[in-house]
């Protein structure tokens, strides 16, 4: 098996993105499977776009995106991706696209992981999670749904997601009080058990949404 | 034209629940639009079929259900119903379902309403208001999904969306300092506003999205 | 009896003070008590320097001095004023002062001002509130410290104490969802019950600090 | 020098204290300093008396305690003690006091560490840190206004105060998200980067508050 893991660049005007520093430290194999790595821009279109090409360079057999959610304290999968951009800062190339992704796309796809089970597994190895059910309107979103569309309709068979990863530590040291962190250390560790997670789930686990809800 | 307006009864050991207490002192008229209210049961299923019930019973033009999210400070029209029940607290009856909401219905529906200028409306009335993207998973985001699944299959051309009022102030008395909360009369007054812009809006405004994010 | 209230002026750019505004719709009077009332600069130095002199001109039983606390949700009367001003934003004339406020004061007093009580009678009148800690490191807690400073050594028997008020509704309604708020109507209700709890209260259930804690 | 830390035990119904996780794992020397560690009771009375226990034992020259702030995100040296206890919980053997703690006590104190630096040498050691204005009402509190009151009283010359920690990593596990954390490993970091500061700072300093505020 081989698992595809994306992580954005830096946006927003800060000098590290967590998603990204996690993905870069992730072992090359997981539960036996061969781990992949790529880089992708905070672009709409080009960082949908990258993953596409990426899926079509590595035929991997799941793919995971990587970002940042500023202000949550635990990592959290992603339920559901929509069809629908509200971009309240501009990425970085300026773009603040408004209304849907795809004219004739679905409302929505939920993602094709087993977030249940990552959920449990990063729990069982010492890491907050919890399933999300919104990733914004910004490029996380974006991406996903653009990853499960994809997915859907050129790779029938290949399971996707996308996980949330609070700021890192190092972040929030120049925030205030109130502002949750995450060590990139555990992030890794959270990213490891979830990765596990998703390329040991059979299908019908995954259909089943197997995993304990909090 | 005519506007059904529907409220939840109290859940979870409340004594009130102050979207049916809103609802309840909208006024018979907003912009013309004749306004109708229905008080609907806590309990998956039967909630979404007395909605349906009051739809086939009323023939309205638009429906818009309102519910509870206790902990959010601002009034807030959902932009989206997923396909999916995922209980913490059982309902009414004790159920608490996990999984997909009709076995074959899309993964979500966006709401069919101007959930933008709705917004804009509300403020415009002096009322904290914003777009969300997530109804949760309880008996809200099902009435949403089912009344968004009902429009789509049996009443073409009736627009519907759901909007999600905080704890009333009576609620937050006896609640710790960080409860956000706000009074009724609050409520109907951003209520009202928002019927008005849903009432008001032409089918070409709310699929343009038209509105100003915040 | 005579109750001084005074009310910040609006600071850090905004254009209303909530405090302010609920002050100058308080009754003249409340429980056989009257209330006048004063409006004071949020420059240090001077708003102390404007409560003591309304003191000498009026002669009052007990003080209450009324500011904004942007973000809290409930009505929260300070119960500790602390000898020190740590400025994170500029006053109304640029000053940022860091330090002690009286060089041979006590670290901080006690409100007199029976705060258990208040919330108590704030929460019979349908209004959040409760008792706080802090009152921050600004203007206000300077006003809190320099008041019961001023009474202690010069006003002896005349009782003093602060209350903090969230954002006005109207406030909140530019500020994102997450941003509590409570209408000036809801928070001339919460301070006249204060005020009645404060008129009332004997000598001896202040210094036993009568009431109900949450 | 000599410097004495002390961590509680664990209290309710949790099965561990991540303050005194972290003291236990400190280094027996910072900044060419002793340190000797302490776990006291969370039991009102028997927490401070333990800590003017270890004085009298160990007779060092700054004085740590440090508790849990569930709920923060940062590690907080606390400014100010004050003279009252308000209990929400029951202690470790029951008690719930309300009043004052010392009957002929000043109404607060400040700690006599320079907080400000602290803060600062976290914050160089990558670890998010703020000063805090309250310690609340519960044992901490009790603790750090009964040290401060025997070294005014008893031990002249020797520093005191008290820091918060977050939630421990695997406490936050079982929470939801929402709930800040740090690693019990970060919490070492920050506590011997704020103890080198403590030892480290020169009588004057401390008096200065010299540290950048936030």
């Amino acid at each position: 098996m081989k698992v595809l893991v994306t992580g954005f660049e830096p946006f927003g005007g800060a000098t590290i993105n967590p998603a990204l520093e996690a993905v870069m430290r992730l072992p090359n194999e997981i539960a036996g499977a061969e781990v992949v790595t790529a880089q992708i821009p905070v672009v709409f279109g080009k960082d949908a776009a990258a993953v596409a090409a990426a899926i079509d360079a590595e035929r991997p057999d799941v793919v995971l995106c990587v970002g940042q959610a500023g202000g949550r304290s635990h990592i959290t999968p992603e339920f559901v991706g929509i069809n629908y951009a509200n971009a309240r800062i501009p990425d970085n190339e300026g773009n603040q696209p408004i209304g849907r992704l795809e004219e004739d796309g679905p409302d929505a796809y939920f993602a094709t992981l087993p977030v249940f089970a990552m959920v449990d597994a990063a729990r069982a190895a010492g890491v907050p999670a919890a399933v999300s059910y919104t990733a914004g309107t910004f490029c996380c979103n974006e991406v996903l749904y653009e990853l499960l569309h994809t997915l859907a309709t050129r790779h029938l068979g290949v399971r996707g997601g996308f996980v949330h990863v609070p700021y890192a530590t190092e972040q929030a040291v120049t925030m205030g009080e109130g502002t949750a962190s995450m060590s990139v250390d555990m992030m890794v560790t959270g990213l490891t058990a979830m990765i596990e997670a998703a390329v040991t789930a059979s299908d019908d686990a995954v259909a089943a949404g197997e995993g304990t809800e909090q």
